[in-house]
């Protein structure tokens, strides 16, 4: 199989952009029923009147930084490096608050079939 | 939805197992067509003779640690943290290295239909 497409080796901690007014999204892989994508937050919190209300369940990982999350019906959670959690679909979440001294890098693992999305 | 059950919060970097005779698996989350699991290696490598032919792609990433892999038809790679990379379904690999130092851990997602595993 040597002359398949090389697997390319990408890092997830590199090419953090700049703080900027919006959290940056970045697909890394996209296929039926699955989205694994990068988010960079800087300071950013979700408004408090425009909580997340996903179709699909995610599960996310916080891989550097530091952050708060509120998930409807529990007590706001603080998450750092490694923490890892499954927001089932249409759970409603807000990161409450992301580190503002440097950029805070999740992991998201988005499930469900595209018709879904 | 405060009934809701509760979203639990795991940390991939605890509960680290000892080094043991053997890489060690924890299923994180298995549904229909993907199962996300962490992988502790430790000093550990993939037998020569026995490289991985796995019937799923496999997206990767080194979160902890460091490793070496080889995969077939390229040269062997150095890995550090925040590397990932997609491993194609019959694409024969191997880990030729894990440091001997203390834990390397991986985050590896399975994607396929639980039909091809």
């Amino acid at each position: 199989m040597a002359a398949d497409k090389p697997v390319t080796i990408f890092n997830l901690l590199s090419e953090i952009p700049e703080h900027s007014p919006d959290e940056q999204f970045t697909a890394l892989l996209e296929r039926p029923g699955i989205r694994i994508e990068r988010i960079v937050s800087w300071g950013h919190a979700t408004p408090d009147d425009a909580p997340y209300d996903q179709p699909n369940d995610e599960w996310v990982m916080l891989v550097e930084g530091a952050a708060r999350i509120w998930i409807e019906g529990q007590d706001e959670i603080a998450l750092s490096a490694g923490d890892h959690l499954l927001i089932p679909a249409h759970r409603r979440h807000r990161v409450t608050w992301t580190s503002p001294e440097g950029p805070t890098v999740w992991l998201a693992v988005h499930i469900g079939s595209p018709d879904e999305r």
